[in-house]
């Protein structure tokens, strides 16, 4: 948080403090200095933001400062341990240890930024349950490995990783029903399906013409479409055309659809896309956006004073598909929802631009749909948007029914299901609690609404309540997503691990309290929960659902058998202790197919087929089969061996593969 | 634990009961009925282990199986919440859980199996502090992304994965120096080397002549050598000869140098090689075994009711190889350690064979130095080795000092430091606490060395208390690495975690008390702990440590360079918000190197180079420089952005890449 060329030890709390008063009183002087004036180019840096003086004036960011530098300071450990008297609970720290062998309440899953991975939490533990590897291979479960999830990851462009931001649980009528996962990859234009039923990626989609799906969301409340924003505005299509003519570049919105996951159609807006969310009731789904100015560098981009929060109805986008009123670029048809068309000029608009203060970064809907809130990033307030009114009203500006300042940096916002809503302040390091009806009576700017203030460590993003996303909230349990952990855990090493911490809210009836410090692997972005019952994962394979697609290999149908000239067709069974043969000739060459089915039935006993020197892999859970091919390229002897420890004979547990010279 | 073919729900609780019932019956009914007879092949499978009658005869199994499983039975759950009444604790139950802020006590080291990576955790906590990549490629560290690191990849073999077993801290004078970590890879037989000022891996060897290094140890207690068993017998050189002549494959142990990561020496032996572990003095290094029937299939591995532990005469061996008496293959002196050799028949041989009951798993030294404990695997003893008497007695099997009956499936023994040893019984599914020098005193065979047995959930691998391997355990805490969890946790489909559990030992002077269960991803083999204090990673790179070696790339730097008719060098700085250039145009087909440094200096500030469509992927600490080279096949505008959310500006700091199209 200091300058990045200071060299005093910026991991010295009391240096921090220091640091932070100075550049408090620099803002107070140059504010006091400089009052009169209305645009000079005045800016501070501070956390890394740099805000033109005017934004400060304009939202009363000076009170916001004092506060926010002032709680930041007392937030700093005092002691040589780290630990930090005001927020490490009293006597009644509510318990999130789940005793052993007991379970916990909630699945938690988060998405896990550039490892490309899902990572499933139990909640209030959290323990880190399994992780489902997504965009990027992995050698524990063999993803990317076996021929069927290779060939997903080739065929949605080959790449070898990816960057989740958000994941989404399908719902049905309204309620997460268990069956889905889908999630973003941010680095290549990309959405994934996890099947719930194997907690198994089944699915990528490469979506056409955007790069960069940041914000994503399905559309309640039967998850119809998967909607991704992208968020890099490119030239369409992006093929060495319009290079330096940013002008003609553009971002869309994206509906990629659930079950085929093909992209259906996508809407070309002003500005860009940022974070999206879905009303409730499958209409709209709202999207916030940082480059109203279509600027290319970072002063263009913060330039203006107002940016537009697009509100997309649903329904209005699908019949001007259906009338074809649209463009196919790379064979999706693409909208123009853009503020000058014509598809914006009638009664009912495909996309309502509301103006908001500059660069709102997110967007949420509370439980009952009534409102969503967009948080300001570089202004201190959230902005209340009505959806109903967002049919209703002749000018978008008129859906906006509130603008609390709650503190400097306001990136997410979420819900206890008690009329409180929790915003996270990244320069601040806080999370605010607010009440939603003061904030929609109380005047533009009002304080009036915050309840209360946690420190959290350090600079928080997404930030959730249990069960925030859907209509009925837990109102429990808060976790804030905090990007820096900086000293808070022991040192390994300069890649810092994020710190979500866990934070009681008690159904937003007690004061919020800190009750554990996690870290967390860079790097989560956000997450969702659903309770332990919405989720019925399979404990084994059910082999009807890959039937006619893979073989079951039996011990019986064990063998080899010559598929061609340089070819051969390996099939095996596999059981504690016994592949379905202790070896096989192979000849210098030859490309192998190795088809392994796990005969068991018995939960948890899983096998794996490893080759040294070849780098075969698989993890082949009990009914499971799966595949690979390979080519056995130096003439030898090759130990296969199973990489589960499967029981006291595991390590006499193998297959030999011979492989002959060729003449 | 039932039948592979079974059709009964395997995972119900009463049903498991049941089936253990019925087949304790049934090996009851068996033994009754054959005693007399001393040679039949009545074999009991129980939890996939294959034993002769013969084995549980001889050992007074039956009692051990009743206690095994009347054990087992009844550590499971009796309710519909898994809990465990005798094992969730008393009141008094030690607190594990670490405030928020304050930090844990240990580091722990775990092995990720073939996920290819190191897991760093807090003990008490069980915190997960961070993962290290170390054979897998991984996206969130980029490892293997950088020219560097992908450089380093390729040349140890070019495999994506790699399954590591054995953690090891190096260390100076006896004592953990915090300087490296060294893990094996058995599927590919490679050792690495992880540099502990980075918490990074910065080297990896592809030991020569061998397939599947398994278990490993540093030599105490100046890390002479990193010693590696290979386990999988092979024809040597593995060339395509002798690939049918089992009689001719052979098992290595090598010797890698700490610095320069080159294999020095290699040894080969009879049968084959397992674990291993090293005295304190420097002399001795001592390695299970599972086949000195030398077969190539699961029965014939097993079928003898003797194997052999291999202790190695470290200075033995030097000085053979100085003395030049090796044979070279692929350009490392192998020295004959096999029984026939002429040099086991001299004066001081250089490998001694001690009979032990067949396939034995481990071997761990105890603090003191005096002991090595073997456990049995197949036979339900620890076989204790006193190793100065290695050096003095003329009959190897004189060195044994003890051998007491422990349990079902012992694999692994760790220790308290106060005179206790604990073992692991992975059929019993518990950890056994027994006297070391009760053990040595008592008739072999004997259970009165026996204190106290706690059951655990399921069918535990290695178990470790903390610093157990070193002279001065903790003895406050254990940990047993069981490898299955079944019903402990929320389901998450049938590639099941883990299940580390954390017991509270109290010097050994209480009573076992099971604390946590903590579920860990597929698969870990065993940690290794070092007191905070010990270790002291760098929290921002030090430039010194590549001067040379890159470059460090300022703002003034930053720019673009054409190197050639289809090659461009492109160096850029990056900050918080901001790359040293806010575009650069390439040509199509241009091979671009890229060069990054973080200028900034500030703990936790992380930046990313992320590049859409070309699975570009850098992640950069502070002072930090990293290189990527990639090709631009494609025209279009592809927007850099940073992967770590680093400010408030973060979503606007980019940088573009113009790609021409080529005439």
């Amino acid at each position: 948080m200091s300058d990045s060329t200071s060299s005093a030890d910026s991991t010295d709390p009391e240096r921090v403090v220091e640091e932070y008063e100075n550049q408090l009183e620099d803002v107070l002087a140059d504010v006091e200095e400089t009052t009169p004036r209305t645009d000079d180019d005045l800016s501070l840096e501070l956390a890394g933001l740099q805000l033109d003086r005017r934004d400060f004036l304009k939202a009363g960011a000076v009170a916001g400062a004092m506060t926010g530098l002032a709680g930041c300071a007392g937030s700093l450990p005092t002691g040589g341990d780290g630990s930090n008297a005001a927020n490490t609970g009293s006597d009644d720290v509510p318990e999130h240890r789940v005793p052993p062998g007991e379970h916990d309440e909630y699945y938690g899953f988060w998405s896990g930024g550039h490892s490309g991975e899902i990572r499933v939490l139990g909640i209030p533990s959290m323990r880190e349950l399994t992780r489902i590897p997504v965009f990027n291979t992995e050698g524990a479960r063999g993803y990317g490995y076996d021929d069927q999830t290779d060939e997903m990851l080739e065929e949605a462009g080959d790449y070898t990783w990816g960057d989740n931001h958000h994941p989404n649980l399908s719902e049905t009528d309204g309620k997460y029903d268990g069956e889905y996962l889908y999630v973003n990859d941010k680095a290549n234009g990309r959405i994934a399906r996890v099947n719930l039923k194997y907690f198994e990626t089944d699915a990528i989609t490469d979506v056409p013409n955007v790069q960069a799906v940041h914000g994503t969301c399905v559309l309640s409340p039967d998850t119809k479409y998967i909607l991704g924003n992208g968020e890099f505005r490119t030239p369409l299509p992006n093929d060495g055309r319009d290079l330096d003519n940013p002008e003609n570049y553009t971002s869309l919105l994206s509906a990629v659809d659930p079950e085929s996951m093909e992209t259906k159609w996508q809407v070309k807006v002003d500005g860009n896309l940022d974070i999206i969310d879905s009303g409730k009731e499958g209409r709209w789904a709202i999207s916030s956006a940082y480059n109203s100015e279509e600027a290319v560098e970072i002063e263009g981009m913060s330039h203006d004073d107002r940016d537009y929060v697009k509100a997309f109805d649903i329904p209005a986008i699908e019949q001007a598909v259906e009338r074809g009123k649209y463009e196919e670029v790379n064979g999706v048809p693409i909208v123009d929802g853009t503020q000058s068309s014509t598809l914006n000029k009638g009664d009912r608009p495909i996309v309502r631009y509301v103006p908001t203060p500059k660069s709102p970064h997110c967007v949420e809907v509370e439980p009952n749909g009534d409102y969503a809130m967009i948080a300001g990033k570089l202004s201190p307030t959230v902005t209340i948007l009505d959806i109903d009114k967002l049919g209703e009203v002749s000018d978008p500006a008129d859906a906006v029914v509130g603008r609390p300042k709650v503190g400097l940096g306001p990136l997410h916002t979420t819900f206890d299901g008690n009329g409180h809503a929790y915003t996270s302040l990244f320069i601040d390091s806080q999370a605010v609690k607010w009440d939603i009806e003061k904030a929609v009576e109380a005047e533009e700017g009002s304080t009036d609404p915050v309840i209360e203030k946690i420190d959290v460590h350090y600079n928080p993003g997404h930030i959730q309540a249990v069960k925030a996303m859907t209509t009925d909230p837990d109102g429990e349990w808060l976790i804030s997503l905090n990007k820096l952990s900086k000293d808070r855990f022991l040192p390994v090493g300069p890649i810092h691990p994020d710190n979500d911490q866990l934070i009681h809210i008690g159904q937003g009836e007690k004061e919020m309290e800190l009750v554990a410090d996690h870290p967390a692997y860079p790097e989560p972005h956000d997450c969702v929960f659903a309770d332990a019952e919405t989720i019925s994962p399979a404990t084994t394979w059910d082999k009807e659902d890959y039937a006619g697609e893979k073989p079951f290999v039996t011990e019986k149908d064990s063998g080899v058998e010559r598929t061609g000239e340089q070819s051969v067709h390996v099939k095996s069974s596999v059981k504690r202790s016994e592949y379905g043969m202790s070896e096989f000739t192979v000849k210098e060459g030859d490309e192998v197919t190795l088809t392994v089915t796990n005969i068991e039935d018995v939960r948890d006993v899983i096998h794996g087929v490893a080759i040294p020197e070849h780098d075969v892999n698989l993890a082949i859970a009990p009914q499971d089969t799966r595949e690979v091919t390979f080519t056995a390229d130096e003439p030898g002897v090759y130990w296969i061996y199973c990489t589960y420890f499967c029981s006291a004979l595991h390590l006499e547990m193998r297959s030999r593969m011979l492989v002959e010279p060729r003449e």
